[in-house]
C-alpha cells in the first residue's frame, strides 16, 4: 500500500523583528507538527511596499516566491503580531501583494490563524480582523482551537524557545486539527 | 439507480415585521431554489428573551423546536436586517437560545448570510458580525457570493415580491454556491 | 460657590439571569462611583422583543422608561457579556427599541463599555460590536481604559461581591475616566 | 477682534499609485474645504516596512516626518482604500511607525475617515478596521457624516476630478463636519 504524500503547511510570521515571539511560536509548532505533515516557513521581509504601479510592470521576485509557496502548499498558518488593535501592516502588505492578479493563490486555501501577545487577549483583534480578509479571498479559515498566546513573556525562554507545558499542549491540539481540516478540504474536492 | 434525498435548507429571517424586506427576500429565495434542495422558514417570533434562569428550567417550547429544525436540516440561510451597525438583537437572541447546552446544532454546520436594507451596504456590517458569531459556533460560513440587496425599497413591489432580475441571477448563483458548499461539506464529512 | 450638580450615570447590564456576573460587575462598579458621580441602573428584563409593528402602534412601557433615563443621564455604562462572540441578543435588542424613531436618545451621548466573562478575554467581541453600533447612533464611547473582566469566576465571591483588588482598582480608573470624559463633552458642548 | 488661527488638518491617503482614486479624493477634499480650515498632506510612499529591530537604532527620517506632521495638525484625515476587506497593508504599516514610542502622535487627536472603491460598499470594511485601531491610540474618530464613495470610476473624470455633484456635496458636509469636530474637542480641552 502506497504511503500518502504528507500535508504540507506553509508558515508565515507576521513580525520581521528577530528576536520576535511570533517567529519563536512558529518555529515551536513547526517543531511540534503531527504525524503526516510537514512545516516549511517562509520569511516576508523582503517583500516589498504595494505599489500596483510596480505590479504593473511584473511581480518583484520575492512576491513570486510567496505565491508559489502558498499556491504548492496544502495550508498556510498565520502566526500573527497585533498592532494598533489590527493585523500588523507588514502582514497585510505581503497578503495584498500574494492576493493580486493574475491568479489569487488563496482560493479555496485551508488557513489556521495563532499569535502571540505581551496582554492577555494574545492578537485576537487582529486575528478577528485576518479572518475577514479571507472571507474576501475565499480562504478556507478553521474556526478552532483558537490559539491565542497571552502574557507571551512567560511561556518562551529568553532563546525564544516555548516553555510552557500547557501551550505546547494547545498548540499540538491545534496543528492536529488544521491537519484534520486540511484533510477535510482534501476529501471534498476529491468527491 | 437510486434518486439522491434533496438538501434541505433552513431560512430564518431576522425581522419580525409583516412587511419585512427580508423576510420577502427569503420567500424570494425560497422561489428560486436550485434543483436538488428545498426550502423550509422558521418564524423566531415566538421565541422569548433569553435568560439562562429560564433555561436551567427547561428550553421553551419554540427554541426547542428550533434546535430540531437547525439539526435536521443540511444548511441554514439566515436573512438579516441591520440595525445599528450589527445583527438584531431579535436574531441574535433566538442565536444565543439556539446555542446553548446540552448540544450545538450549529456545529459543522453549512451556513450561508444575505440580507436586505434601504441603504448601499446592504447589511453588510451585520453580516460580518453575524459571522464571527459562527467562528465561535464552528458554523462553515460560505464566503462567497455575498448576497446584500441594498435600496431594496426599489427591489421589491408593494406585495414584497423581489422584481429586480439582476438582484434575482444574483441570488440565483448564490442558492447554487450554497447547494454546492453543503455538498462540499458532506463529502469531506463523509469521506 | 455653588455646588455642581453630580454628573448622573445610567448603568444598564446586557444580562437578564439573576445571578450574572455582569450585574454584579455593574453593582461593584455603583459602589465604586468617585466624587460628583451618582449611578442609577435599569432593568431590559421587561424590554419585549423588537417588532416594527409593535413600534407603530405606540412604544411599550418599559421602552419609553429606557429612553426617558438614557436622556436624563449624563452617560450610560454598558456592562456586557458577550454571547457567541458577540454582544447579547437582548442587549442588542433593548439597544435597537432605544435608538428607533421619534428620537434618538443615545445622540452624542458620553459612553462607556465593560463585560465579565469566565474565558481571558472578559468581552473583547462584544466590546468591538458594542462599540460599532454607536459610530451609527453618534454615541461617544471613551476610548480607554477598557474593563475586561476574564476569568470572572475567581473574582467574585458566591454573593457575588467583586473580591479581586486589582479590578476594583482598574474600575475605579475606569470610573474617573469616564466621569473626566463626560465632563470634556459637557465643556465641548457648552462652548 | 483678532482672527483665530486657522484648523490645520493633515490627509494621508492610503494608496501608493499615481492615479490612486483615493489620492484624488484626498485632492477633491483638499479644493472643498471650509472657511476657517487648512489641508495639506503627507506622502506615506517613502515609509519603510516597520521593523521593530530598526526602530531601536532609531526612527527613519520619513518617520519622524509623520510624526511631527501629526502632532502638529488640529486632526488627521486618512483617506482609505479598502484591499481584502481590511486596511491596505501600506496604510497600516504607517500608521504602525506612528504610533510607537517615545510618544504617540494620535492620543486625543481628531480623526476622520473617508475612502474611495470600485464596489458599491466604498471602503467601509476598511474603515470600520481603522477606526477599531484608535480605539487604541485613543483617537477622536468622528461618527458621522461618513464617507464612503462606491462605484468611483463613474464620479472621478480621467483627470482623477471629482465630477458627481452629490458627492462633492456630501463631501463638503463632510468637511465641515469634521472641522466642527476638531473645534468640539479643542473647547473640551481649553475648558
Amino acid at each position: 500500500m502506497p504511503e500518502s504524500k504528507p500535508i504540507q503547511i506553509l508558515g508565515i510570521s507576521g513580525s520581521l523583528r528577530a528576536d520576535s515571539y511570533n517567529s519563536a511560536a512558529l518555529r515551536a509548532a513547526a517543531g511540534l507538527m503531527p504525524d503526516g505533515t510537514t512545516m516549511a516557513t517562509f520569511d516576508i521581509g523582503p517583500i516589498p511596499l504595494y505599489n500596483e504601479d510596480v505590479r504593473q510592470e511584473g511581480l518583484p521576485e520575492a512576491v513570486q516566491a510567496l505565491r508559489e509557496r502558498i499556491r504548492a502548499a496544502d495550508g498556510v498558518l498565520f502566526v500573527t503580531p497585533e498592532y494598533n488593535y489590527s493585523i500588523p501592516g507588514v502582514l497585510k502588505n505581503a497578503i495584498d501583494w500574494a492576493s493580486r492578479p493574475p491568479e489569487q493563490p488563496f482560493e479555496g486555501k485551508p488557513i489556521a490563524i495563532m499569535g502571540a501577545s505581551p496582554g492577555v487577549l494574545g492578537t485576537a483583534r487582529a486575528q478577528y480582523h485576518l479572518r475577514q480578509c479571507f472571507v474576501f479571498m475565499n480562504g478556507l479559515v478553521m474556526n478552532r482551537p483558537e490559539v491565542m498566546i497571552g502574557q507571551v513573556g512567560t511561556k518562551f525562554d529568553a532563546d525564544g524557545r516555548l516553555t510552557d507545558e500547557g501551550t505546547a499542549e494547545h498548540l499540538r491540539k491545534f496543528l492536529v486539527a488544521f491537519r484534520d481540516w486540511i484533510a477535510f478540504a482534501q476529501r471534498a474536492r476529491a468527491g
